[in-house]
């Protein structure tokens, strides 16, 4: 097996790392961590020494001499090389509505990211938020409902057992949570599984002892 | 086989159409195309009526009663259940990279759609774009210049042979034809190669046809 290595930033700032790192995690592929700091100076040159091929972003993987960037890309070369890890559920129409929702996640909600970015950090009580975002928010609890009610009786995640799905909407989690967004019976309840992921747990802890601060990345 | 439907949006003016069409024209399945007006009063219940199931956007493909949406769900729905179309590259390292550029125009070049929309009819001399604009053409003829000069022994399109990865760079080529953008000779012959496509010509000749004119849409 080649040498597997996934670049990722801050623990408690980086999304799209938490969702590369999530995966890694779920395939069960043997891995090495590389976390480089985001917004210094030298985050741009640690990027490109650590992963040449790749486009200065995070995350991006390295296996062997071979770049893969873009969470989703990644994501989906995992499905391919860990079949055992059943990443995608295994009903075509199941795996096709999961890929809708992870491609929807991974286009879209530009609202709530901009507004409420993942901050491990920050805790606030629920005061409302600007329009489009509560708009995404909706969407959110409408596709997290559609999946649980199609796919409860097979477990209790988005679809049934944990997918790629889960991974895409974990972030979306913390941003809830920095918020204290108000979440129905079903949404709470989703959201109370996949925050008892061990994996999560796991980031999340070493999220919040993290001792690096973006002070100018909070819109607040 | 279900009844299989794409439901797309103006030809002249839905660039994610425009890939989702193209997507299902080189799979080889059979489909119904359903094209629905955008902005206007109508649009949304129309959409909604086209494909129940599906949030009221374009393209997005309905397999019987099953709702799949997003175009980059649709083209992983099709790459799966037309294997021999090889929508992906057969190598699994430049698979991986034909999804990691996918995924990067999937997310990404928010300045160019801004600003440099996807528009058949129209034409104008090259005068310069803002900055961030030519920072995404300068970042995408360097995913082109780089795929070509790996895979150029084995055919014209990004990856050789014709994939995915042409589908989704497709709409681009309209923009960059629409404000006569300056391409060194490697992207001049890509651009030449793919505006040449068959199913390309196709759709350019319906949409400059088409009697729907969004005079809104366009920010100049």
């Amino acid at each position: 097996m080649a040498d597997v290595k996934l670049i990722i930033g801050n623990k408690r700032y980086s999304s799209w790392s938490l969702r590369g790192w999530l995966a890694m995690k779920l395939s069960g592929m043997t891995f090495e961590e590389v976390v480089v700091p985001l917004y210094r100076a030298d985050s741009h040159t640690a990027l490109k020494a650590a992963n040449p091929d790749a486009p200065p972003k995070v995350p991006s993987l390295k296996v062997g001499e071979n770049a893969i960037w873009d969470t989703l890309a990644i994501c989906e070369y995992l499905a391919e090389q860990c079949p055992t890890a059943n990443l995608w559920p295994e009903d075509v129409f199941a795996r096709a509505r999961a890929r809708s929702v992870v491609a929807e996640m991974h286009s879209s909600f530009m609202a709530l990211r901009e507004h409420v970015p993942m901050d491990f950090s920050k805790r606030l009580p629920y005061a409302g938020l600007p329009d489009e975002v509560e708009a995404d928010i909706a969407r959110i609890c409408e596709v997290w409902r559609e999946c649980r009610s199609l796919y409860s009786e097979q477990g209790p995640y988005l679809f049934g057992k944990i997918s790629l799905a889960d991974v895409f909407y974990a972030p979306v989690l913390v941003r809830f949570y920095s918020r204290s967004v108000p979440l129905d019976e079903t949404c709470q309840a989703y959201f109370d599984t996949l925050w008892a992921l061990p994996e999560f747990i796991k980031w999340r802890q070493t999220a919040e002892k993290e001792e690096w601060f973006i002070t100018s990345y909070d819109p607040d």
